[in-house]
């Protein structure tokens, strides 16, 4: 599924790409264990992966830090004195991981599914569209267990707690998201946080963890933490303007669906402070959707979306919101300074450059 | 909650009683964490605990091993040499495995309201009946969550490899499960493998995890494992047994509804066999259900359920499956011989009893 993808990411990933089919094969190793009807829904949807991005920032990280064996055609690696045997086994723990990350992101997709009732996803038919929702919650499930699993498989205390951590910001920022729902007037300090829980937090999980496998220094693998920090805020950022600004063929999604859905981000935080009474703005916008709720025509909300899309898109809210991912993006940049040229390395930069690109 | 209790689980309890208080307050340190409404609806979830069974395992496992401190009354134990750190810290690891498997328990209970539908559980309204669907499968994604963190807390791999496999087995048998739904003509071998996923393998996490923790021999880990497989087999049989015999008062849930969902149990297996031809049998039951669900008339299905839990009541196939009962809970008894004598391991030999004397 990969090479639909444009050739700029085909190029960063391109140093990992064989490690990052061995992820593939591990993750699809589903078939032995479930039923085939399910485990070819499992194989469409893992298998749809979008772009693999975050066991490929655990395996670049664990490249940069040369923790990765070399290719077949490379020939043998020794470097720091580990030898052959130790090599391996960090890379098959740093495959686990890799796997592990990506199954848990997967495992939130499905669920996402049941909770959004969203028939779309990546542009295909979603677990839930074809299975009852009772199904769908138990492939969930699954994806959860096996990701465990493959942290386990780990074998390290620490990454296993980054692991188990980074669950347990995941499933509370996913509660505290619902919560969040459709109140207007909260604080700007709960988008970052959200954020942080849906997709930073993974990202932080994907590039310390390898740091701590590969066996770096606290320092640097403290650098690493704050590279998948930053590079994950600034890729939500751009996600949530995306919703904004683009269409529903390149989304494969209406645009404006997060705010549909009474999820608030950044752009809609500034388009509202950009109002001459921002706090009056937000009651209006609220009392709306109290009506619609009341009077049960969900149409009276989606007119007012619509026009908030239209609002937004013609704002300073845009360039505001880039402005902020490209802050986060110069950090992930300084992030890297600890780690010695590689090609590794040079993907890691690539990737900062990527997430602005999808400024399509 | 455990004052409801008969005294005689309370007696059977009473040796690792403050042990117990102790998990339950871990268990029930959501509060900070999550939004209170939310909280408060999980604490009663949690809080509705019935038995804390498997907590209790874990914790009769470890004091009959000698690993858990003794209450502040009795005086410091330092057998084994291990000194008193060495043994709080074994006991902290103790407390964790029997958390995160009574968590691991609650959640896939919340789940499977989300699953079923099911609006009563225990007696008490579900999660699912107070919330939405949606929030549901978030509350039970955040006990999975809280589970697998307990799990790292053990800081055991051998430990937290035991709980993803278990974790991985249950998730499985519900997939499969759901996939048995309705299909008459299953082989009986189905629902062996189904019992031991959804309850066998969580009493066998409990007995094995705390075996291990304790640092019993690889013979008597082994043995312990048994005895959790063995009361967890029995354990679910006589559960199935009392949804056909019990009445709604009792059960908390109507009679018969296991086979009123789908899900075959063994009286019903043993009561097919019971038929003059059971194939013919079977098929006949399996049209039923095909008219009630092609006529869209559930009453259909719901009459012919009625009419079989009056049946397998009156028929031989209540005492076949006792029996079967009893054949593993003489095993478990068995597997407790290469444990020395002590007030935990009269618990154990105790919940043998206590499981046989659920059939009231």
């Amino acid at each position: 599924m990969i090479d639909t993808k444009p050739v700029a990411v085909q190029q960063l990933l391109a140093p990992v790409q064989a490690k990052l089919q061995q992820v593939e094969v591990k993750m699809k190793a589903v078939d032995s264990v479930i039923f085939a009807p399910l485990a070819n829904a499992f194989l469409d949807l893992i298998g749809s992966g979008g772009k693999r991005l975050r066991p490929a920032l655990a395996l670049l990280t664990a490249g940069a830090a040369g923790a990765l064996t070399a290719n077949e055609s490379e020939g043998p690696i020794s470097s720091n004195g580990r030898g052959e045997h130790g090599q391996a086994d960090r890379e098959r723990r740093v495959l686990a991981l890799a796997a592990a990350i990506e199954m848990l992101h997967t495992a939130t997709l499905v669920h996402d599914d049941v909770i959004d009732g969203a028939l779309l996803r990546r542009g295909a038919p979603t677990l839930n569209a074809t299975w009852s929702g009772g199904s769908t919650v138990l492939a969930g499930n699954y994806m959860f267990g096996t990701a465990a699993l493959y942290s386990a498989q780990t074998e390290d205390l620490r990454v296993i707690h980054l692991f188990s951590d980074t669950l347990e910001v995941i499933v509370t920022g996913e509660l505290n998201q619902l919560r969040a729902r459709y109140q207007f007037d909260q604080p700007k300090a709960l988008y970052y946080e959200r954020i942080y829980a849906k997709t930073a937090s993974l990202f932080c999980a994907a590039t310390k963890g390898a740091a701590l496998l590969a066996g770096l220094s606290d320092e640097a693998v403290e650098a690493m933490r704050q590279y998948g920090y930053h590079l994950g805020m600034a890729f939500q950022i751009i996600d949530d303007v995306l919703d904004f600004t683009s269409d529903e063929s390149t989304l494969g999604k209406p645009a404006g669906s997060d705010l549909l859905g009474g999820t608030l981000t950044l752009p809609f935080f500034y388009y509202a402070q950009e109002q001459r009474d921002p706090a009056a703005y937000l009651a209006a916008v609220a009392e709306l959707h109290r009506r619609a709720e009341e009077e049960e025509e969900p149409a009276i909300w989606s007119n007012q979306t619509a026009e908030i899309v239209h609002g937004v898109r013609s704002a300073n809210a845009i360039a505001q919101s880039y402005a902020e991912a490209d802050h986060f993006l110069a950090k992930a940049h300084e992030n890297l300074a600890l780690l010695p040229p590689s090609i590794y390395r040079d993907s890691l930069h690539g990737l900062c450059d990527f997430v602005v690109q999808r400024r399509y």
